[in-house]
């Protein structure tokens, strides 16, 4: 079967060498005889695969040494609890800015924990198809910290500058755009990322996350959620995911192959320029239902005239092999998911699609 | 490279058949030209995997009706925390009973949630090397649980029979030995088991639980804790861990195919009396530190006369291609551990060599 041109909002495409890599060592890791899988978290051979994902996480991403980069389980969905579990003390109070599902359900999660407000919300004046301005946050000073999306899946939003909250610390989930181009790490106190957009499968999270906040944290919760228990441990406190570390790994080792997160947004700015160019160039076809300077880079959403018109774009896609180009549920339209692993040629060969269409 | 003769702790030897699948279709499931990695959880081809393992689950352990099969990330470890947010309500005491490292982990960390007492412990008159008979269990009748662990990988000691606890409902940590043989699980009101070593790769922890405690947890708790959260949402709540899902689908698959658990109770008692046979008949050389009556089938644990007598025999293995014998960092010794999936054939060449070490 030849390999689909997959747009999936995640899981998503992972690089086809990372898969392969994986595939040839199935059964035999580095000539032990045995799958990554069946070796001991506790084993030189393993120790030597998350040793190595944790290092690419720092090169990459030029994360600081005044971080911790912690491979969990659970996604960013459990992170929503864990973030106010370890940030949010009695007393306190959680800045939230909502700009999409996702970070409603961070903030309605931290609300079982702890206090929390709401610093901005674009729900209502534009149905979450923009980002907000600096100057409509409404922060507080005191917060324990300020928790924002960087990009929403599912309204194809992304935050083009990160908002600056001064000496109040930025945790950002970043899930579905970590490592999509070079950041300053250090303006933020705690990221986290579910790998299975841009980093590897599902079944692992990336925290990375300012060691004063670990060390700050509360510690009358249980051992197992306390950033600090996997700090202390280099990840190895309890059994990691090693399957979904190593696959991280190899994705990491194909990103810098491929020269970095420099080399990278060179290239995913010009994946979604040609889809962008496309919704633009058929204004009698599509329509984008987000404000331009919050177009997301990593999921372009637009919209057809007609439902009908929808399903049979979608015909004519799957006709090409393309798979995953239905909007959210929740939303409906249509969304392309562009993450790293996402190849020009597939970007191209869609915007062709687009622009040909109904022609 | 040969296939290694593995007796790791955990993780843990699969079965070459299910990683061979795993391998085969590593970048295309069912046809789709997908990995398994790469489909979304939404998706017919992931759920038709999710749904398989979950029946599968079902079938061979003769779950019933009335209870759930949850797949859910964070291992036992985060169950140990899991456990009590859901099930012990304040002004409520849960009974745990002490018999190896991994109880008094799940105790320690059930006491950061609530109010837990020792029903008994094994430690200090035979240092965890035998199970406690009924009689010793000072059972609370009004505990809102009792907690085991049905075996102790580290200390290599088994419940032969489960503890009556009368109308409290029995949980047990089976990470190191679910699915080794038939059991009666309407016995339990909830049994969970870190996959790593009968079921398939870490990364998962399979729930199984009865729907009555399910509805009658705590709901003032974060909801990715709830299990009603899980249950509610055929456990894709959030995105599941979905190649460790596929694995642990390809395991049971091969046990299925094997016979069921009847057939692979039968081979695991033969492969723990080959090892056991051996430490007995060559007292002169090896020595057990556990009671008869709680020898696992799972974790043979034995000691040599010396240390420089151990390193020896760790030697003699290795040039046989047999790797993971050194017992737990915290006890010393020998152990291999023989789950589902270490062959006969592994335990008789084990076998052989302790039958004729220093002959």
């Amino acid at each position: 079967m030849a390999r689909a041109i997959n747009f999936n909002a995640g899981p998503a495409a992972l690089p086809a060498a990372a898969l392969e890599r994986a595939q040839k060592e199935l059964l035999d890791l580095a000539g032990t005889g045995m799958s990554v899988m069946e070796h001991s978290h506790r084993g030189k051979a393993y120790e030597a695969v998350h040793n190595e994902a944790i290092s690419l996480v720092r090169e990459l991403m030029g994360v600081p040494d005044s971080y911790d980069v912690l491979l969990l389980q659970g996604g960013a969905s459990q992170q929503f609890a864990v973030v106010p579990m370890n940030l949010l003390p009695a007393g306190k109070s959680a800045d939230y800015v909502l700009t999409g599902a996702w970070s409603q359900k961070a903030y309605k999660e931290a609300k079982s924990v702890g206090t929390v407000r709401v610093a901005a919300t674009t729900e209502k004046d534009k149905k979450f198809g923009r980002i907000p301005s600096q100057k409509e946050l409404e922060l507080d000073p005191n917060a324990a910290y300020v928790h924002i999306t960087s990009n929403n899946t599912i309204f194809g939003t992304q935050w083009a500058e990160f908002p600056d909250t001064g000496s109040v610390p930025l945790v950002a989930d970043m899930s579905s755009d970590i490592a999509w181009r070079p950041i300053d790490v250090s303006k933020f106190g705690l990221i986290y990322a579910g790998a299975q957009k841009n980093l590897g499968p599902s079944g692992l999270v990336v925290v990375i996350v300012k060691k004063e906040l670990v060390a700050a944290g509360r510690s009358d919760i249980p051992a197992i959620f306390q950033y600090r228990t996997h700090a202390d441990n280099n990840s190895l406190y309890n059994t990691p995911p090693t399957f979904s570390v190593y696959v991280l790994r190899n994705v990491l080792e194909e990103l810098k192959k491929a020269g970095g997160l420099s080399a990278v947004e060179k290239t995913n700015r010009e994946k979604a320029k040609l889809i962008y160019d496309a919704i633009d160039e058929r204004s009698d076809l599509y329509s984008s239902p987000v404000e331009k300077s919050a177009r997301s880079t990593m999921n372009v959403v637009w919209t057809l005239k007609t439902p009908e018109l929808e399903a049979e774009f979608l015909e004519e896609a799957k006709k090409r092999n393309m798979i995953g180009l239905k909007g959210h549920r929740s939303v409906g339209g249509m969304r392309a998911s562009i993450y790293n692993a996402v190849s020009l040629e597939w970007c191209k060969a869609l915007a062709e699609l687009m622009k040909g269409f109904k022609r």
